[in-house]
């Protein structure tokens, strides 16, 4: 198995209204019959129905809104990225969870659930450097 | 909010045997206290305490095992490679969730749980080309 991610798809129970919050955020999403699709980086985001999600992975689609175990983040390039994008997200429709705090490091982080309860985390961390394009590549500890 | 993930972590219950699982499957882990990082593609896959992952996020930490609502693809090149993996990732104390079988569009895909349940469909999808790096470009769907 490559060490890479193709798609992550969410399991929401009303696809307008999730496609609606994630282009409010500034995503542009193509619909395919009933899935919404999101270029990410070098991956695919897509939204399709929670239930056919499940029965498709050969699950119970259980209860949903709940936390699944999962956490997104996306990491931007200041403090004050974090906290215009954590207002975003509640303009849009989502829930701040977790307001941003600093942690050591200079770690500063907030969380929002989208309106499917999906969380994502929104976090500055100049440990953890972007490039322009966006892309992440983990330091090596050992050296730190 | 640029379209782009920056870290995919993933709740568990067993942080050496979550770790151990990935491993088996060919994935190279860092431990930093008591988180591993992947790094996948432009992004990283994270293994952490479920708890302290809700916790961080403002939220409940439910029940583990269940269905959370998201699932990871993993692509691959072949029919022949979602067999091999399926089959990979049973040995490495994974339970295949749905055996691999044909839809139309010469889609071919089955369907893994990690340890902790977190859901990975594994997928031939000719109509979603993967870069030499294996990356995923989505198609423009108006012009198929």
């Amino acid at each position: 198995m490559e060490p890479r991610i193709s798609l992550i798809t969410l399991g929401v129970t009303d696809l307008a209204r999730a496609r609606r919050f994630y282009e409010a955020l500034g995503w542009r999403g193509q619909k395919v019959e009933e899935t919404v699709f999101f270029q990410a980086g070098g991956l695919g985001l897509v939204l399709w129905g929670r239930e056919k999600l499940a029965r498709d992975s050969g699950r119970e689609a259980g209860r949903a809104g709940g936390f699944g175990g999962i956490v997104l983040a996306h990491n931007v390039r200041s403090r004050e990225e974090v906290d215009a994008l954590l207002g975003q997200a509640e303009q849009a429709g989502g829930r701040v969870t977790k307001s941003a705090e600093a942690s050591p490091h200079g770690f500063y982080s907030g969380a929002f659930a989208d309106p499917d309860g999906h969380p994502w985390e929104v976090a500055h961390n100049p440990g953890f450097p972007l490039a322009e394009d966006g892309t992440l590549t983990l330091p090596d500890f050992d050296t730190l």
